[in-house]
């Protein structure tokens, strides 16, 4: 990492549009920006979120025609990061639990409880409601996704002005399980980023 | 803020269960984390998070019939946090982007060519296409707040293990306007919380 400062990392980031195209990101880089940002929270730890990183002009050119108005990001950015949300993340059940009690994080008897009690409760999950699972938790990791590229030297713009029906074939995958959930652009800043406003907490928050 | 130290905070984060009943979180405290969160990007800037802030003794024991199995939480946290999705949110647009002009940060064109786009989209959309920009929109902010509570020294606990059906009227929102996404519970850690495995990012990451 780059810095380790959050005030800077947290508060100095903006949506980055125009990015430095000799600027490339390593796949050891990328990789280790990814496991940093997934330490991220997700219900029952199924971690739905996937990625594709698009950083090959191949793929870029493949992935421009979806990207509607934000063919800048594409054409610029270091790569364009598809984060996907995989509808049956309960395939996934055994494996995380397994190695949290190979890892002594977890006793046998939580592991063996929580496996029993996940598994029945996301089939019964209706498609609408697992949708909003995974667009939850893959947000946590986007969220932190953003912060880590900061803190390596990187900035990013989060978008989802895309075309969501062909974001899954286009990449190899299969469109009934992977739902897109968002898009990042990630590079070096070339233009920075325009200021914002927020409408302050105390307008939206009610103590009780 | 208690630690800048970025590191620290992201990889130092784990749920709390279990918190120091004798410490409090103050209006002014929970304000100032919630600015500091809030700074996280919303589809179109809209930022549909609303929150509930439950500190009383009375408003916990309203809430504590809804929480499930997280009651330790409940009854030992200096405060949970209940973040809502305005499904809604485009009756901000012009109070959003008016201030943006009058703050420099955006040029007239610009906030009238969005303002413009912005309502008919948002209008058009489905009740389930909604609820899902809410939840992600919300889990931005949501993800942020974790990291800038322990930057304050506090640790949380993310949870969707709820009565979704009765958290909005029963703190006296509209719950067809406003959905429930998650809720934290924050406050003195006094249990440390688990560590927990992830899947690594080279198994769920595909370079194009």
């Amino acid at each position: 990492m780059l810095t380790n400062d959050f005030k800077e990392i947290i508060f100095g980031r903006k949506s980055v549009k125009v990015y430095d195209e000799k600027v490339k990101i390593s796949k050891e880089e990328m990789l280790e920006m990814l496991d940093e940002a997934l330490t991220a929270p997700s219900s029952v730890n199924l971690q739905p979120w996937r990625f594709v990183v698009v950083d090959s002009d191949e793929a870029k050119a493949m992935l421009r025609p979806l990207v509607r108005f934000n063919t800048k990001q594409n054409d610029t950015s270091a790569a364009m990061i598809l984060i996907f949300g995989d509808l049956q993340p309960q395939e996934y059940t055994d494996a995380i639990y397994d190695r949290a009690v190979a890892e002594g994080k977890m006793p046998k008897e939580v592991r063996d409880y929580q496996v029993a009690a996940i598994k029945p409760m996301y089939d019964q999950l209706s498609q609408a409601q697992m949708r909003e699972v995974v667009k939850m938790d893959a947000s946590l990791a986007a969220m932190q996704l953003m912060l880590v590229a900061r803190a390596h030297g990187y900035d990013t713009n989060p978008m989802t002005g895309f075309d969501p029906e062909h974001m899954a074939e286009t990449f190899g995958l299969d469109a009934n399980r992977y739902v897109p959930v968002m898009m990042l652009s990630i590079g070096k800043a070339k233009e920075t980023g325009f200021d914002s406003v927020r409408i302050p907490a105390e307008k939206i928050t009610t103590f009780k």
